[in-house]
């Protein structure tokens, strides 16, 4: 039987773009200290090329997770998206936070095209779907953005260091008071959206 | 100053089509029994051409209302809509609970085209969005299924009987659940769509 | 056996808001001026409140047509929407091209709440799908702009004149090019556009 | 100066799932045999896991091109899509036309997690847009079907093969004529995928 996870991280953004809010860090943030036995460690991380990520893994080291969850928005998405894969580019359409745009960049000059994710994602989706009755799906792009750049650095990261802890990302949709004059994009209440992430935790750290 | 109304009944329809749930009645059965000073009365209405509405109508002749607000289902409306207009036509694309497909009939043979809404639907629509920060719109068109057919109905009665009391649709989106296998419909939280059935209820009593 | 046709006026309207052209146009100009037995009339309106119902007015008066068909932009609508019902109302939510917006203003101020299309919408719907494979559909909303605002003015005329000749509206989506950098926006060919209305006049005047 | 190309391959698929029709092999089927000095080789591929590559690299060994251009039929989506990435994995929502239905399977045990396609996808969107005027993006998934499927066993074998030559994959929308009775669904006329897939020749072909 394998050994259940003690401690998990979560991280969210701040907003960037146009937007005021960020719903992943939203919902983060409404995330319990502890879930049945598990400990679990929030973490805000600025929409920022490199930046995010140089957080993000002196968090890891400081904190020494057994599992990471990156969180983040996806403007657009119906559904609370599981990620698969990400992949070795960075490629923005909008500016981030300090004003980086990179374009068809690599993350690691000599890193691999892609990663898998390796948090159960269908196991996720499928729970969230089945027990909370929200909708959830596997993705199978990240975007090339700074959500797919933590996924993929994070992944890179652990596969260097030899880490074999499971980490991905979760896209989560806009939230109703983000798409108000958006006429027909989609959202998603945060009370679902924190249901949704809930349930990744209890699936990921089999609790 | 205008008297503020005392009663105001409030309707939802049983399921339909391939549906299991009705966001309408879901939402409805969840209003308090009184809000301030107003007495709700609650109604659920079947999903049945003119069966629908001589339902409502007897109850509308026994309980008296000082304002009526009908709702129902309109999946694949990504807002909270509050109808405008009600035409005079009963034009089905899917049966309704009792097997009735009308194609364009007539609701009224000698009845005008179309009515105008008495409710106050641009300020609930306001309100709405900006009190309660949930995606809301008006709509000019509640179809021609059975949700137009009660509503026109109504305000064809009210106008023959001439009650001045106000009286409109409000059309809700899917609930999360209903969208489970219906990649990309919009859909709303129960608890939105309840927030905003009590937002429409204090602008129309004004309390 | 009802006579056939012989002179048809189709309209199109100028672009508007921050669109460079008119689908509604581009379509009419392609139309050629004689369909076997029957003249065409074309003729672009303005896209301003008031002074194109007086332009299309003046158009009916001098050209004495047998059937009208008015056709505008509806951005953001997949299909070609062959309109069923024009209400009594002015509501934008742009400006015009002479910077009137209307609010919840009457068109007429004792003219009935609708008109129903008299043209064979249900007819030219199908023959669309069915003999030009093309996307179209019924609508029950011309909107509240300008486009609502010709039908109903020109019903309204064509009642109060006691004239008994077919009139509606049809809608057309975006152009292919008017979407460029609109992501996820429906669009829809010129030559499809042409082949729709096309159809749509040989449905009218059966021929 | 590089060396122009003188020989593309550019395949379609057979329908699939409840489809008549492939839009991808009714385009690539009305390119012609010759552009400027460049021979065009078109070659039909069975949406089926295996046989669909099996066939593309026998045809790749037979006619030996000098760029390949797979394309394939992305029903829901708005634009001409270039792919940037295949994946290792098959995971089918559907039978392939054989009823295999692989889950979460690799293509290759042994292969890495992804290519990216080596066609110039960035400069093939920017000229189908600015010089076609049609939509086109890039985009970051293939999917888990067959499409991503011959993509990814493609780049693999040329990669094994050491082959320098330019491939990936173009996903064309639906046509017209499949999304009658898909309210809401996306297309693309014919015409108009014909003239993208052009332009993606030219553009590979520097012609």
């Amino acid at each position: 039987m394998p050994k259940k996870l003690t401690k998990l991280m979560i991280t969210g953004f701040d907003p960037f773009g146009t937007e005021k809010v960020n719903p992943s860090w939203r919902a983060v943030s409404n995330i319990p200290d502890k879930i049945e036995s598990v400990e679990i460690i929030k973490q805000q991380l600025p929409t920022v090329f490199d930046k995010s990520l140089e957080k993000l893994i002196s968090q890891i080291e400081d904190k020494d997770p057994d599992a990471i969850i990156l969180t983040g928005q996806a403007g657009g998405r119906h559904a609370i998206s599981v990620e698969r894969v990400a992949i070795n580019v960075n490629d923005a359409n909008i500016p981030d936070n300090e004003n980086n745009k990179p374009k068809d960049n690599y993350i690691f000059d000599h890193g691999p095209t892609a990663f898998f994710s390796t948090l159960p994602y269908k196991e996720i989706v499928d729970q969230i779907r089945n027990y909370e009755q929200i909708p959830a799906e596997v993705s199978n792009s990240a975007g090339t953005f700074v959500c797919n750049h933590v996924m993929y650095g994070m992944l890179y990261h652990l596969h260097q260091r030899n880490k074999p802890i499971k980490g991905g990302f979760i896209h989560v949709p806009f939230l109703p008071e983000q798409v108000l004059n958006k006429p027909g994009k989609p959202y998603m209440a945060l009370d679902d959206i924190v249901k949704g992430l809930l349930r990744a935790i209890k699936v990921t750290c089999e609790v």
